[in-house]
């Protein structure tokens, strides 16, 4: 093991502690180590709270003069919500700032270790950069496209059906299955769907796990405004939930969606609703994460607008049949199989009878290019 | 390990090697064995040469008389195309017989251990029966029902989907998947398709592996005798081609088939193919096996025939997409979710990037009861 | 997983980053959580900083009201060189208390439970308890019996030899094995060895690994103070020494191994060491685990007076031979297989070429009896 | 996978089954394979008894014309207790033979090839060449060096000790170990001790297992005859006994030992058997492998004659001590660490609590070069 990845293996296992609750911050470790003795250490656990570094320098105290700080990306050096954490090292006298990867926003990449340069500190960059990347894969996406990244999950039989042919969906998958769907949705800042599964299914989106967890933001689709009032989505008291529409929704329900604490916001002309103004707006407003949990039209629109960076698929072993039950991704569907969307970096994963299917989606064209890059 | 446990594990390995040939006739192996030292061993290889038991006393020569004879099925005790092994067994002076699984035929079960037993034989039974059963789970269920055990093979997206919306199916697996499938087919007795999938695709259904391996029986599901004369499959060179029709059947047609070699044979009256007809026929010409790949409409009849004993998904991880492009299994499929057909001893394999998922298929109302007891 | 396991789980890891530096304290982690949300988190890294409750209850601020704090041992009660955490929890308004363990203190066991449930806060223990006490399973001995907690390493061929017949020991084992030993001695307080293996060897006793780490103290058992004033050990700019010797050592000598720094102890009247008056002294001086470098004859010893708490034995595949040559264990040994020491919850591992064999000495009485209950 | 591999593999699982029983003769497989179609199968199983090659043709019957034979081993050519074995391949019209190694005794080897290919055979050579040479690595190094290839199988504890100070050895290592000692034996042609292991212990040396199996030659190294009569290695009516003496032994003792049928056997003319005319005279009696299972000074004698081809070395996780209690290995030694006999191709497995080291000794001047090369 090379000299530094030992201790920022530490700092990204601590970053990873604040997973589903830094939106629109990233997740974040960091390290106090001198003489090979952990001196601090910490992460960054909610927006508007202390940086990891902070916590880290908090918890060494005066010995954090002349230490190493190890810190899974690169330290501020603007004034947000929190003075610069350059400055903080610099005080504390701190020898050498060890970094796992540079900030991924382009205005600033660079810029605070430069500043730590500056003032006469060792800067040691890209260690176990790969992994401090996938722990913020979501946070450098958002960065780079100013737009959610969205993992897909589906839940389909053999036959890649979702429902039977009346609609019924209760259950595709088994306990173990759908117990993870939640642990899911309390890692992700938002769920999305569409009014269909509303209307069918009347869920409610929420995480209910023995353990407890944070609900996301629960986004629906809704062109027409067809939700209705009493569906469990509209009692705002456990999550929010923001409903999108086009101009052509109903103005008198949007008035009594408002009435109940749901947001709604008209996202393009047409007759459907846009989803790249969908996005746009999710960006803006700093939700970094959307967990889709469409049905066969909403996944459809998905994957042909290339809004998927993540798929994750079950697969119960099971026949429905059907020409007319819905399968996972409807639409109009690729002319030649070699057109298909395939998923790179595959890996797969047993829940009780169920197998699940992770991998990133590369789109046609995309064959060979890197999503996410820096210097795209 | 059980006493005689280590010696029945190779019967069955040995037996394992004649996987695929040797219908209508069981895979038997069997081993000869005196104070602890192996003295012969043999299989059953091919219907018409002799049985395991022979090899293995010919192999051990006069050393068999005071040995134990292991064999994975109980032996022979009538004279059908070779005399009865029991007979052989006596006359060589073996001393003792330990069976894996009695004879599954109803008629004759118990009758070669009874013989045995009254020639002062000791016969000890059972000894990894599970293990032996499943080996020949095909000619187990061959000889209760008087039909093929059916493998369902399916080849999908994450979507359900085995081809697009313009019928391209090349490929939705991989190498490694589709090289399976060549190793599956050796193993069978015959393939099944019906008459869209030759359409389609002009499949040869034959074996090509580069360590070679028999054909099997190539059997078409094609009610109004559509085959065109110069498809593949109807060049009986490679292998034997059935033809199902009704009698609606162009007799021209047939008659022309008939001439370049190719069985036509009609199963039932009606408009389409009477699939029980197909099975009863293929039984009584002693297919055991038969691997399904057919197309949506032939695996959805059937699963509604429950024809089905066993399944072989392949999930490949990629969307196809819309709404037109067909599934896994069509029909009119499943009312309820609590209604479809799930497997029961589940087994998951990864193929190159393909996953594939292994099954038994629990007809809704058979749940919880067993399929091919000797019982039932 | 239960209810609270997931997050004590999380607590023990941050416990564990502490390993080998918070002697005489004991490692502890502490989590605060609310409303499944991920507050803070702390761990105690050095006698006389923070506790690991402080650092969390820092990390979480004013959010901390309502919380549950998960803490991997009983909260302290007492003044020592900290206030009680159990008056900073209860000032913080923390509403529920979780604990893996009670302090194994017999005098203090159970008061901050007692002092935390007076002030009406709801207490829940025992989660995750026996990995609790693994984790300080040198500090729980220590506690009950006033001595530190002995691992004996040793390093010996397949014929148990740890050098030739001339005393050559340069190497029995890889260098991956000895990568390995520098990270135990990290993770220990104190390392021990005898004279013999000073002169011998002329060790340094160090840690010397790329990624740094603390230096033990260094032990050194030499009856008559035959140690040279010029060799390692006796530089203690790296790391201090301490010498136990009987009275019978030379007075000038010690005279001039204290001018250079070294320590010199007087444990026993007798002709040799008494290792209990070490292990005593050690214990009151607050060293709570050793790592024991012997060779044959300190390792007999050990063995002989049940000294030893732990065992790590590396395996060398090859072979010295020799009836002169040292083996691991010298002494006069069992006289009857059945009497000799074995291990309970053996665990093997590979370093290298090397195996690694892992245990807890079962002294021939002991057998069937536990170590290190609280209710011995 | 190669195209031949998948059939030479069933070929070497068939060969492994006669192990422990053809000695003098090699372990061989075969298979007889037409147009991907076992036809039938055989191994060598008793000196005697037809060649794998003779039972697989027998099997296969007529259908061998045109066929491809697998054979682990090259073809005999010549004629021995049975017809050459290229005769019948060439009678029996087979089109071509994949051999997995050459015949290793030098004056034969390549004959059998070059007759068949004389008579206008297809002969491919080498294919998993590594794995025939591994299965007959005992029968390659008789042929090469005319004596048996030895494997030193040890017990001792973590201090290397076989016994104790009082010489009490029962049990240095648990059930499982010894259950698989005994099926050592049973692959062994014969095991080895020296008189001291048959004063001490009274040993039986038979396999004693629940699945049985033959027992092996048994050696006793006794230079000076004190062999007792009544002692169980001197009752031959489980195996036959051989000891080894010099000429000083007292002749009335070895004319009684005779009379029980024990064989009496000088080698050398020194105070101590030689062991180099043990072997020898082991080797010219067919004797191709032996189980050495001496104490320290048998253990000793062997690594410095170095007549070890292989080491089986248990473990036992348990401390004996003592300076009397005697080591796995006595003698003199090695002067320096780099001077041991490391062991290569290490492999470790755990038998119950025990631990069982595996390997091929590599002598001080012979590091780097192969021990069993055709070509030395
Ligand atoms: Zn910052
Ligand atoms: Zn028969
Ligand atoms: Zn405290
Ligand atoms: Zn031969």
């Amino acid at each position: 093991m090379n000299l530094h990845e030992e201790w920022m293996r530490l700092a990204l296992r601590l970053a990873e502690t604040g997973r589903g609750q830094t939106a629109p911050n990233p997740m974040v470790g960091a390290v106090v180590v001198k003489e090979g003795r952990l001196l601090g250490f910490g992460a960054h656990l909610r927006a508007g709270t202390p940086h990891a570094e902070v916590h880290a320098l908090n918890m060494a105290g005066p010995e954090a003069k002349g230490a190493t700080l190890y810190v899974t990306l690169e330290p501020c050096n603007h004034y947000g919500r929190t003075p610069p954490c350059t400055e903080r090292i610099i005080v504390e006298g701190v020898r050498r700032v060890v970094v796992g990867m540079a900030d991924p926003e382009p205005l600033v990449s660079g810029k605070g270790i430069e500043r730590l340069r500056q003032a006469g500190i060792e800067v040691i960059t890209g260690v176990l950069e790969d992994e401090a990347r996938k722990l913020n894969e979501a946070y450098v996406h958002h960065r780079l496209h100013g737009r959610p990244f969205v993992t897909m999950k589906t839940a389909a039989t053999l036959d890649g059906k979702i429902a039977t042919r009346t609609g019924d969906s209760r259950w595709v998958t088994g306990e173990e299955a759908r117990r993870y769907v939640h642990r899911l949705r309390r890692e992700h800042d938002a769920v999305m769907v569409a009014i269909g599964t509303v209307l069918a299914d009347r869920p409610r989106l929420t995480v209910r796990l023995p353990e407890g967890g944070r609900n996301p933001l629960r986004v629906v689709v809704d062109s027409r405004l067809r939700i209705p009032l009493d569906t469990p989505v509209t009692d705002v008291s456990e999550a929010p939930t923001w409903v999108f529409c086009t101009e052509q929704g109903d103005r008198d329900k949007e008035r009594r969606l408002r009435e109940r604490g749901v947001e709604v916001i008209v996202a393009g002309e047409g007759p459907r609703v846009d989803l790249r103004a969908v996005f746009d707006i999710l960006g803006k407003r700093g939700i970094l994460s959307v967990l889709a949990e469409g049905g066969s039209e909403l996944n459809a629109s998905l994957l042909e607008g290339r809004w998927v960076q993540k798929a994750v698929a079950f697969i119960a072993p099971k026949w429905v049949g059907g020409c007319d039950s819905p399968s996972a991704v409807g639409g109009v569907g690729a002319e030649k199989m070699a057109d298909s969307i395939a998923l790179r970096d595959v890996s797969v994963e047993r829940f009780g009878e169920d197998v699940c299917i992770t991998g990133y989606p590369v789109y046609p064209e995309d064959r060979g290019s890197e999503t996410c890059s820096l210097e795209s």
